[in-house]
């Protein structure tokens, strides 16, 4: 055996030093298997160490397996199958790192993305109603209420019924980090009964993708100017089907009330299931606001899906679903296997604030500031590009569709686009099937550009695809 | 055509009087399809209003679809198919109500859940640090880093290249709301190659929910000692794998080093992939932590899952994945597809805690706390339940299993454990196929009893099963 020197006036604790020492006998093959290590006391004599120490170092060296005592008596080395002796750092491929960041670099403006304008939302205003919620620390110090926190449960039945004639109870609300989140927990419920839904075409990619992902088999029905087109939904043979009503995503088609009507006539007729999502109803700019189709569900056929991610900053990750009662008892028996994904505190944070007036108030602010943005936009796109775009400028949400006269692919106009400092999306990525052979159409969301650049932002499309 | 009573000292807006008069009409069949409304002008005159307040009553009944002016002369009342006129609210079964409140009124002693000690935590510390990071304004009005925060990912991985040995760069490392949320994404990768899962038996039942839901069939194998047994791993013939190898969930085993070494053959001889839950290494109360298996891991084919739920309050949903490189690619393509679900605030909040030092000081603290508070629990354990159970005292984590002497069944403990204020859950629970026909076990946590209370906690579950 070799000499062991341990170091008493190292850092490294001495028990440490000694299990570095044996360990690495053990895996240079210089200890082999079955071979016994000296006794506790003995070898604590020999290095004039407690055993205590030595002991330490063993249960150590045992705990991770590289020695065992059987028999109770002496430590005996174990086999170590085939060991990989050279452990080194795994090698990193560093044109991963700042893929992002230098792509982000170059946009100077983000037609991509709804996320709101800066000056949006009160911060200062959010970060009381964040202080006041540490109050709750009994909460805070567990994995919250599987369905979320009752207060913000509350809180949006009294929102959506105001705002969105939807009647229903707390007891009905789940909710979510995020629309995703809630769909796979929904995904779980609806298999039971389906393994296929008709959706939108084009539509929400990223909830189609939930479905999918769930191995749902995706049946997609086009949209027409009234909504999705009803006889290709009758022909499918589904009776599950995803929808956006009041403002549909991407092509912002609002569904009329004929058409609503239609549409739960189905599922009452089916029996079957029709998911609204809700996603940006408070931004109507004329008029009030359409109410949801889940107001009108006398039958409890519709699961509703909001999200507060345009009205306050989508960084607070909260979403919530409407499950009819049909859906109650299959959540009920499921739901401890999904656990919240929603801090607590923003929860919570945001249940006070509802209940002192602030999200009504935030709306309201936020309706005329993207108001005023939203005539400065189509007022840039009807000078600027002109002619050379069509665009269906309708009344509501953060974002339209531009259909551009030019031979260029989608993609080339999104990379032109980028070129120039603009970052947009192509219609045709929403597309579950090929999108239809027409001129090319993009998305421009206008939230995220500043009013006073909306001209400056918009000359730069213009430069790049026009020029 | 009815008389039309507007009240303009009302506190509706005339417009919507008027709206409301002619969808009532409409839906009560008064104003027929292709009927046509009078002309705004006209009924201005006639009422005595503005233009203005006639065409956007108009403009409202036309959004939700009641009417159109296809002709672009005057307004018509379209097809409605089938109106549901009576809307009235949902009837609400008020059973779910209060349905978990009732029952956690009962309980005293929790013992189901990893929770945190309500002492665990210096919340006015985190205080100061979620305030700080509302400084970020700019990334707080955004969707955020789609990987996660930047900072964040760049401390993580720097802890667990010190506390679990894993070198890996923050390109690699992905952020997300819980373990759940990652592997709904980590899914969707593995499925290109995968349609089957390896899953230790018993196991992490809420991370096997998601393979499940994700179409995954699950291939149970049954857990030895010495960890998962890799015989019947060999012989199942699959190539991915999850486990908990630094201190398996349920059981509390420790994958010793050979068998880690076989796991990582394996993974090379198959070219499969090991999915490393790593959930609790933290709370190892002897010797250092068992290092992860992913720090062997030189020929990237483990994943591996981290958490903070153990060492900071799971309110705050944030936890992690490290990708191998060979997964790289596929998630580069498909990450724009979800969403990142963690609050920006909390991920920017932890980023500087991890970088000044607290979490380090946290973990300690925690470890202190839990160590002594793991004494009083097997201790408690050995006086007051003694020979009436088996318990397998190990040195890590926050959890143990009793093997109950007893004629009744898993269930029936719960439920008796339930009526004497505890609350326990069983290790069946865990398993995917049929638990095997022994004594009942039950699983343990001790880390939400208060110390002082530990003894008659304990005692309860005498008085519940043994009197």
């Amino acid at each position: 055996m070799n000499l062991i020197i341990l170091e008493p006036r190292k850092i490294t604790p001495l028990y440490i030093q000694l299990y570095n020492y044996y360990k690495k006998q053990i895996e240079e093959n210089k200890l082999q298997q079955s071979e016994k290590l000296p006794s506790i006391r003995g070898l604590a004599k020999d290095l004039s160490i407690s055993k205590i120490t030595v002991e330490k170092a063993y249960q150590q060296l045992a705990s991770e397996g590289y020695i065992d005592n059987c028999d109770r008596s002496r430590y005996t080395v174990n086999k170590l199958d085939g060991f990989i002796s050279k452990v080194t750092p795994l090698l990193i491929d560093h044109s991963y790192q700042n893929g992002t960041m230098i792509q982000t670099s170059k946009v100077l403006y983000d037609f991509s993305s709804g996320e709101m304008d800066i000056d949006g939302f009160d911060f200062s205003l959010w970060k009381r109603y964040v202080s006041k919620a540490f109050l709750h620390k009994e909460r805070l110090v567990s994995y919250g209420n599987i369905k979320g926190e009752e207060e913000l449960r509350t809180e949006i039945a009294k929102y959506i019924q105001k705002s969105r004639g939807v009647y229903t109870h707390s007891s009905q609300i789940i909710i979510g980090a995020g629309v995703q989140n809630l769909l796979s927990i929904l995904c779980s419920i609806l298999k039971l009964e389906n393994n296929s839904i008709a959706f939108e075409e084009p539509g929400f990619k990223n909830g189609r993708r939930i479905f999918a992902d769930n191995a749902f088999s995706i049946k997609p029905i086009k949209m027409k100017k009234d909504g999705i087109d009803m006889e290709e939904l009758f022909s499918s043979g589904e009776n599950l089907v995803y929808v956006s009503p009041s403002h549909q995503f991407p092509t912002g088609y609002i569904m009329p009330i004929g058409r609503r009507n239609q549409l739960l006539n189905w599922a009452k007729a089916k029996n079957g299931t029709i998911i609204e999502d809700d996603y940006d109803s408070e931004f109507r700019y004329y008029g009030r606001p359409i109410p949801a189709l889940k107001g009108l569900d006398t039958m409890g056929n519709v699961v509703y899906l909001g999200s507060f991610s345009k009205v306050i900053p989508p960084s607070i990750r909260i979403s919530y679903m409407v499950l009819p009662e049909k859906f109650l008892d299959i959540y009920q028996k499921k739901s401890s296997l999904y656990n919240q994904a929603a801090s607590t505190i923003e929860q919570l944070a945001l249940a006070q604030f509802m209940s002192d007036g602030h999200l009504e108030r935030q709306i309201r602010k936020l309706r005329k500031l993207y108001y005023e943005k939203s005539r400065l936009f189509f007022d840039a796109i009807k000078n600027i590009l002109g002619e050379n775009v069509e665009v269906n400028a309708n009344e509501s949400g953060l974002h339209t569709i531009l259909t551009v006269k030019s031979k260029l692919q989608a993609r080339e106009l999104v990379e032109k686009a980028l070129q120039h400092g603009c970052r947009v999306a192509p219609v045709e990525d929403y597309y579950w099937e090929v999108a239809p052979q027409k001129l090319p159409q993009i998305i421009l969301y206008f939230s995220k550009i500043p009013a006073a650049e909306m001209r400056t932002a918009m000359k730069r499309l213009k430069d790049a695809w026009f020029m």
